[in-house]
């Protein structure tokens, strides 16, 4: 599993006052650490756990499984987080007399080798690679919550992977390619040297012995060393079961912060005795890989917020399209505005039984119809940073074909109703 | 909120089998009462939840929120569930010496309050629904503990609808009108009554005053004399809060099972003195109708299982197609095959940084490749209730298109990769 670290306080406002503006999410005392998405927030949330779950299951062979919040003490003794972690962690018991003690849980890791052991494994079926984007909970001091960054509760895209030890180069060459093709490709935070790679070494507290430590740690150093971008040294920072190698990007200050992490570790699959029956028919021991790509979802939404000051991308966009009819007493240009609106919403109103169907594509889009001038309407609806403008006017009602722009360009388009979904569609599709 | 009811042991057993063939799902004494959803179950568990979400978003007009898991003992006070559900609940507190109080929730209600209360709300705002597929943590007794249908751990489907007294009534309707679509068309369990209807009324441990009980349960009963389907009374079965319509349905036994609930609650909003500015500029007091369609998604899983024993319907089928070379030995053939099976899995596995697109398809396809006889490999594809099998011999190969059979029909239909890649679109998008 991953380690947060701390966000630069001016990366904490500048996120907190997008929210407020946008309404995204809220905190309140009553749960100190845990975010209340709003609407607009969730989408967002949402949206980049599609992305993620879309990304690994098609192109890089992960599986999701869906896993218990609370399990009992004995596991995260056996895992080594009762004697390595117990001050982060939170304790849970029933109100009966059996007073049942429970962790709840701060990783997924112990959760992924109870279904890893559940079956006989054989050489055959690894790699096997577990997805989950369960809640995670860990009991940070109260003084340093703040915003999306400091919690107590937050969501990793979160992975293991179990292998050979011949596998493990590959597995951790793919893995840096998903890293590469977020944060060049759909997630670009700085423009000069886009994200780089940490080793993270051996800390003063760890489990395991010495031999397997520095033989994880060779083996990290030499993938490092053959993947043709810089990297640097982190001493002692690594996780308290493994190595690991940290990928980090850049807030607007300069400060770095780790996003991506890429685990090895030795020890879990000793603890909890896991095994694959090799082709000779003997039993080994896999090799597992912890990692995550976005890190906690609530931090990178921060970082993103860092980097786009509210200036969502189309698709992650909770605000996508504002219609505007220029003269809001002229019944046709709302009747018109209002039906666009459905369409590209994809909502279906009718009283039937008709379900929406599965894979529908649906905009974020309003009808701003307030009796103000149009002009007001519109600056006020680029200040909100919807992505595009669509006003209908008599000309645009007379012809079907509506004025569209973007919040950068005063360019107009005359597109049709379906020219506008279809190009919404291909936005979307293309994470633009 | 809504109540669990217990399935008969049947039905239990049915489920656990299915799920032993088609490995769905598994419980562990670690974490009495979760479930463990394996890849195929998490696939039919997010299936449902996704398909549930896009009604609801879409048709009826909720918007998703994300709340927090575990809330201080003061909100659980203010709610009433400290007083009269504290037995059901988890508690949660730190390892340091602060040792706050916390409870792990069982119920979204109060959660939901907090987002309503936290900006000022206006009458044109309303009716305002929220819904949210947060986990929920309910202790039941160890003893009791089976399967997907006795759980500690489950997903509801849930939503808090806050709106005026006038709007009370369409809202419940269009509540309904969700369960007809869901338990007629798209989950129909029962050929002959599909779902039933039953009014719940006052328990003896109840909170609030008398008459706001009976003005409540006489506003539930002439939405269900008006409503048109036959229903019947449950005297004394209500939640603590309010009064309710249970939906249920039959299992395979005739025994019957609540699966969506509709609940008025007059209280909450009492409790958490919650307000909207109505047309007149005074404050008025929303009410609040708690309502679920599945129900607990779990023991949904379970009722579907009942009734299908394996048997999925193709959109929720985690075995869509299994692909079939006559011969294992043509190259050919096992070439076709595997090209069909990345294109109906809508994989990319090329090594580049095309991301997989959003709302694109993806079929649970696999390929049967093993030296067995072609006979042989297809009785087994039946057996584990593949929805289609393809089958590519020579022939197929030479005219591209491949024999496809549905597993109740021996008739085969030869479709080329695109013709069976839009099929497949159809039947999902269709819900069939
Ligand atoms: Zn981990
Ligand atoms: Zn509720």
């Amino acid at each position: 599993s991953t380690k947060s670290t701390k966000l630069a306080a001016g990366t904490i406002s500048v996120s907190q006052e997008v929210s407020n503006k946008q309404r995204l999410f809220f905190t309140d005392p009553i749960s100190p650490g845990s975010i209340f998405f709003l609407p607009n927030g969730a989408k967002i949330f949402n949206r980049l756990i599609q992305f993620m779950k879309l990304q690994q299951q098609f192109k890089y062979g992960f599986q999701e499984v869906v896993t218990p919040l609370i399990y009992r003490k004995s596991l995260w003794e056996q895992s080594g987080h009762w004697q390595n972690y117990k001050e982060d962690m939170f304790r849970v018991e029933g109100h009966d007399n059996m007073k049942e003690e429970y962790g709840l849980k701060p990783m997924n890791c112990p959760g992924h080798c109870l279904i890893y052991k559940k079956f006989d494994r054989s050489y055959s079926e690894l790699p096997l690679r577990f997805a989950d984007f369960s809640p995670l909970h860990r009991n940070e001091a109260s003084g340093a919550l703040s915003g999306l960054t400091r919690v107590r509760k937050f969501h990793q895209d979160d992975g293991h992977i179990f292998c050979t030890p011949e596998q493990v180069e590959n597995e951790i060459n793919s893995c840096l390619k998903l890293v590469e093709m977020c944060y060049t490709k759909i997630f670009p935070f700085s423009e000069d040297e886009g994200y780089f790679l940490e080793l993270s070494t051996r800390p003063d507290s760890y489990i395991g012995n010495l031999e397997i430590w520095n033989h994880a740690e060779d083996v990290l150093t030499g993938i490092l060393k053959k993947c043709g971008r810089s990297w640097r040294l982190n001493e002692g920072d690594g996780a308290f079961y493994g190595p690991k190698i940290d990928i980090k990007v850049r807030d607007h200050s300069g400060k770095s912060h780790q996003v991506a992490t890429i685990q090895l570790d030795f020890q879990l699959p000793e603890r909890f005795d896991l095994r694959y029956k090799d082709r000779d028919n003997t039993y080994k021991k896999p090799i597992v890989i912890h990692r995550a790509v976005f890190g906690s979802v609530e931090r990178f939404m921060a970082m993103l917020m860092d980097s786009n000051r509210g200036r969502w991308p189309f698709w992650l966009n909770p605000r996508q399209a504002m219609i505007i009819p220029v003269n809001t007493k002229t019944t046709e240009q709302v009747k018109k505005s209002h039906a666009l609106l459905l369409k590209l919403r994809g909502m279906n109103t009718n009283d039937d039984l008709t379900p929406i169907a599965l894979n529908s594509f649906h905009f974020n889009a309003e009808v701003d119809d307030r009796a103000e001038p149009v002009g007001y309407r519109i600056k006020d609806a680029l200040m909100k940073n919807y992505s595009y403008l669509i006003i209908i006017g008599d000309k645009e009602v007379e012809t079907g074909r509506y004025a569209v722009r973007t919040k950068e360009s005063r360019e107009l388009e005359h597109l049709s109703t379906d020219e506008i979904f279809s190009k919404f569609c291909e936005l979307e599709k293309n994470y633009a």
